[in-house]
């Protein structure tokens, strides 16, 4: 895929790889795929080995100093990032790395509301680091985790910030989302039928007490953050009753 | 995609999910899809709305207590599981959720030496906790993001997972794992050309002393943990010089 994106879509995503065939991949389906096709967005996956060297379009060359592993040359990914995004585009240029800042909520809302952005999937060890200050690339990792390229972390990161555009998901997405970023884990969910194998609904969730329901609601969340995730919990929370 | 997978597959992936055309996606390319080609591990995606209830294959309902959203039914997911894992199936069963314990580097090289995975992919606001419970599942994050649905989260782990299998990648992993593995990121990589926009290669890479080179990889790695990632390092390490 190496469409235009449509000039009216408000959010823009372009993505810099080795492998364009991968998009929209699961980005063209479900939510994200209908806010697509609509236009409530915007997407293209431009193959870096456009602008690769000589008769074989070389991307890559092996580490100075030794090393295992190839690394993606600084010139040919700065004409690609060039080509992509001319000089006064707007947009925020990200490179999917494990070495990157960890992805936050709080980070992929300011990224939502800002024109969109600008991907490059790394592969291989690694990308020159040159054309990381030279092109302003804000390095960010998904998790702490490897994975085979940038491709899925980009993937990630622009499903993140699509469901979060005006109109694509609606009120439907605010129960997770005001739970996760109160930095509090969701409390458990329950749903018919009332017994199963057993084990029934709890009792306060069919009672109609709302208050009661409540208040269960927040304690089952604190309970659930203390065991899973003391981390996101201040000091002082993590020890008190 | 249901396709069966190839019992002589040594690792093996079924995905339980809404949408199951999503798969294989980008886990068909790359080193991922030659090695899934080639049969070094197996994918299945199954549909959860094969167990829906009625004409129109109802998978979820309202939450018990009220709120936004859906609950994907317990009864529903549970035949699924049960249909795709019967009992005696030695695979860990994993839930896709923000609310799981984060992904790790040591969980995936655990999860890559054993014989593959169940992974259930979330929809709406959440699953029946029962099943939860009651189908033994470990909840996993891949990060402090909210996203539509679990299927990209799952290609993260099943990704993850299978560069670790035998073959699958080599001896080119080594250096960007070990290097992560150990607690530090890693250090700036560099190929040709040796100046770039006025950006050299530092000297001491192609000066071809490699104890030299060694230690500057090492205490770059260590300075760029220091500035993005000291929660990587000990307590000790964080003041030391």
């Amino acid at each position: 895929m190496t469409t235009a994106i449509p000039a009216s879509a408000p959010w823009r995503a372009t993505i810099l790889t080795l492998y364009p065939e991968m998009f929209p991949g699961p980005l063209g389906l479900s939510l994200s795929g209908e806010a697509l096709a609509r236009g409530a967005w915007g997407l293209e996956a431009r193959n870096i080995r456009e602008h690769g060297l000589g008769r074989h379009r070389s991307v890559d060359d092996t580490p100075a100093g030794g090393g295992a592993g190839m690394v993606l040359r600084c010139d040919v990914l700065g004409a690609a990032i060039d080509a992509a995004a001319p000089a006064g585009d707007p947009r925020p240029r990200l490179l999917m790395s494990p070495r990157g800042r960890p992805l936050t909520q709080a980070r992929v809302r300011a990224l939502a509301r800002g024109p969109g952005l600008l991907v490059v999937c790394g592969r291989f060890e690694g990308v020159d680091e040159r054309v990381i200050a030279g092109r302003d690339l804000e390095e960010v990792s998904i998790g702490d985790y490897v994975l085979s390229g940038g491709e899925i972390a980009a993937m990630v990161l622009v499903d993140a910030c699509v469901r979060l555009l005006p109109g694509v998901m609606g009120k439907e997405a605010s129960g997770v989302e005001e739970s996760f970023e109160g930095g509090r884990l969701e409390y458990p969910h329950y749903t018919r039928p009332r017994a199963w194998e057993g084990q029934a609904i709890p009792e306060v969730l069919t009672g109609g007490n709302h208050a009661a329901i409540a208040r269960w609601r927040a304690a089952e969340s604190l309970r659930l953050t203390r065991e899973r995730r003391p981390d996101l919990l201040g000091p002082d929370a993590r020890t008190s009753p």
